[in-house]
């Protein structure tokens, strides 16, 4: 079940779940965490969300793996462990880690806050290059070492199964849903695609006091939709009638599908001045320049966002009760959640209980 | 010189040039405009702008050409009588017209002086159906009747050739350069294509205080765009070297070429968080999702502008002295200047002489 530890020399200080190759496989792997430094918080992870981009890499879709690769941006824990330095964060302490682990903290950007645009690029939690040179692991694994910047204080009251998720999926859709102040109550928003993102933007859309339609490929969400995450209208999109009778009806549409779709028939649905933002990474947007132009429409893309829009969003999360639906697993069953995640069979965000479950 | 008049039957209080058929040939044409209402004001016409619409529309190329056509929306002239309840002006005023004559005057955005989105749809100042069933015939003619709150004031000391091409190519890149907040000193603008609009994107950016650099396929225009237009970078767009040095260089774009041509490598010059703006038409808009996610960037539309933002538009050339270079050509040139301008050949603009050369 741990795989083939007889090729495994490695030891280490940490154990986890690492891929070997391109194949994506995942299992059991020990290697070692930095000592803590003076700036740094070691957590021991309780829980870790299996994020789309663990398939991608995991299994070298963009041609840049690094194996063995530990894969895992959507982490949370308790504090084990905290530097000289380290005032924001004290031993006991629920914490979180996101997509990135380090970054210069020098420029406009990190000096905002900002540090997801760092110019000198911010450095990923797993398979990234560090500033030591070493090539950063996830939290498919039982701690980490992360520069206190880089972690987020977690409410006591908020469990941390629900946390994980909202490091990635959470504030890739709050950041640009702030940016574009979607956060007016009364006005309309369009949600397309039900996954991981696209049922946080519901909630957010909800907790925000918009009017919330979902488009979804498929009727089959459409109940759940409605009764549990509280959007208002469901749509399918390959029905002409509906969105014939939207027109022109949305302030905002945020586009979380990953697949290829056509993007006019939506822009239509934008009112003058609407805003359509993209998270997701079809192989191409195309549209007509009429849908963009007509109605001095906007479409604006996201990734991630920075240090302070993550820990707003944590502590958003807690003050309203926004919990994503997630599907606790034990880290034995990662490779099946993987291959699930490529079949989008998954309601709404699989998180791995590596607290109880990685031994 | 002035067509086959013989096949014309048309009287009336009006004289222009118009197309009778998709052949686009502009020639003698008699029409009636109608009475002065209560509101309106009757315009003498000393000039009017010769714009890519009037090519569009002469030619049927969107299909709906009402014959006989006559075009123009960049009217520049002189006030020559107002109705009784008119207040903003009086004779002998220097008023301009633009893109609309028309809209229901009582949506959110004619409440919001953004008349161009009306609701209802705004009427085009030719080829447009009126309120009234008639069919709107544009400024190759010697004179015009409009509801004066699609007039617009021209101080004194701005010379009404200049003001003409304002009415359409100025308001269309000042409009979204404003509603962007492109007016802030020290940022950089790109500005793609160098015609009527690009010309015009270049004088209001040096305006702004903004550091400028033309993006042109072709070297011929450099020189003047430098010594004569004052832009601070001259690029052809063909140059991989120099569009490489311009990566994440620039805080905005503004599009006005109609030609096809690559999105991304454009986008790529944008800083983090910066804007595109797009206000040509190219047969698609396409571009690669990372392009626009990873330095959370924005695309954003526009077609001319408010009467709000076009009075304060030409309030502001004629305070900043700035205007568009032109040149003047009789009304019987027209259908040369309409077959250069579809070979891009005029530095900038064509504004016909109506005053002078139509009798």
């Amino acid at each position: 079940m741990f795989g083939d530890k007889s090729i495994m020399s490695e030891k280490g200080n940490c154990i986890g779940y690492a891929a070997r190759d391109p194949s994506g496989v995942l299992s059991h792997y020990e290697f070692s965490r930095r000592d803590l430094g003076t700036d740094d918080v070691s957590i021991r992870i309780t829980h870790c969300g299996v994020c789309y981009a663990d398939v991608i890499w995991t299994r070298n879709k963009h041609g840049d793996s690094k194996y063995p690769l530990v894969p895992g941006h959507e982490i949370a824990g308790i504090v084990k462990e905290v530097g000289s330095n380290v005032k924001r964060f004290k031993v006991g302490d629920h914490v979180g880690v996101g997509t990135y682990v380090n970054s210069c903290r020098d420029c406009e950007y990190c000096n905002d806050g900002l540090e997801v645009q760092c110019v000198k690029g911010s450095v990923f939690t797993f398979n990234g290059v560090d500033a030591d040179g070493t090539i950063t692991k996830g939290g498919y694994s039982s701690h980490i070492v992360v520069h206190d910047r880089y972690c987020y204080k977690i409410p006591d009251n908020y469990p941390l199964a629900s946390a994980a998720p909202l490091l990635c999926a959470g504030i890739t859709v709050y950041a640009p849903m702030m940016r574009h102040k979607m956060n007016q109550p009364g006005k309309s928003l369009g949600v397309i695609g039900l996954g991981g993102l696209g049922h946080m933007a519901v909630k957010f859309g909800k907790a925000f006091g918009l009017n919330v339609t979902v488009f979804s490929t498929s009727i089959t969400k459409k109940e759940e939709a409605l009764s549990q995450l509280g959007a208002d209208k469901f749509v399918v999109s390959s029905d002409q009638e509906q969105m014939k009778a939207l027109v022109k009806s949305l302030d905002f549409i945020v586009d979380t599908a990953s697949g290829d779709h056509p993007f006019d028939p939506y822009m239509a649905l934008l009112k003058t001045g609407g805003i359509f933002v993209l998270v997701g990474f079809p192989s191409e947007v195309k549209f007509s320049p009429a849908s963009l132009n007509l109605g001095m429409k906007t479409i604006s893309g996201s990734i991630t966002g920075g240090t302070k829009d993550t820990q707003e969003m944590i502590d958003f999360c807690a003050a309203h009760g926004i919990h994503p639906m997630i599907e606790v697993i034990p880290i034995q069953y990662a490779n099946e959640a993987i291959d699930r995640l490529t079949k989008r069979d998954v309601k709404y965000r699989f998180v791995i209980d590596i607290e109880n479950s990685l031994k």
